[in-house]
């Protein structure tokens, strides 16, 4: 039976956290087996859990805090805006990337695609 | 060469302002020769010219505003939510979905996914 909306919105809003306040291991503990990750959308997919886990643990040591700004589910798809503010000395940087996320039947993720690009850093 | 990043926000702009007010043959010459369109997502994939107009036809006779909410773009491909008010009556329609497009070296539409569900509808 497909995930239904209220895993998958809890599965969203628990990723958005994460990747914001927790560890590397429980951002990817999100993650089916066999996932996938494209961030951002047109870099190189990384197939292995070796190379998700790479990816995140990029984030791990940053202050960040993170936002949901709004999340669309249709079927076991989502697509999804959220704010990223990371504090590095005087600098802030923050970046709301969308989001589109597939899942399977335990809400767990099974694709992600980031979509943003440079310009859309905003620096304060 | 792919279209530039400003090429594909001006086609996302003029899609919002079109299918909010233009007709459907104006919204339909925005894609491609073989373009798909999967609205919502989970619904079967329209894959023709006929069928593509046959869905914005529905929206042509309808009051509705259209305002772009957020668009990042990623290479040839973009995400961006938008927000569709639908008067019908004494009711308010809003409907605020994420679409996923993918673009030619034109910024002609390729390819369109449309994320929300019944739940996001909101009737005032």
């Amino acid at each position: 039976m497909p995930a239904a909306r209220d895993q998958i919105l809890a599965t969203i809003q628990k990723y958005v956290d994460l990747v914001a306040g927790g560890t590397t291991a429980e951002v990817v503990a999100l993650y089916a087996e066999g996932a996938t990750v494209e961030d951002p959308v047109g870099t190189e997919v990384r197939t292995t859990r070796e190379s998700i886990t790479e990816f995140y643990s990029g984030l791990e040591a940053l202050e960040q805090q993170g936002t949901l700004v709004s999340a669309r589910v249709a079927g076991n798809e989502a697509a999804f805006q959220f704010e990223l503010v990371t504090k590095a000395g005087d600098q802030t940087y923050t970046l709301a990337p969308i989001d589109v996320m597939t899942f399977d039947d335990d809400a767990r993720i099974t694709s992600m695609r980031a979509f943003w690009s440079g310009e859309d850093m905003v620096v304060s």
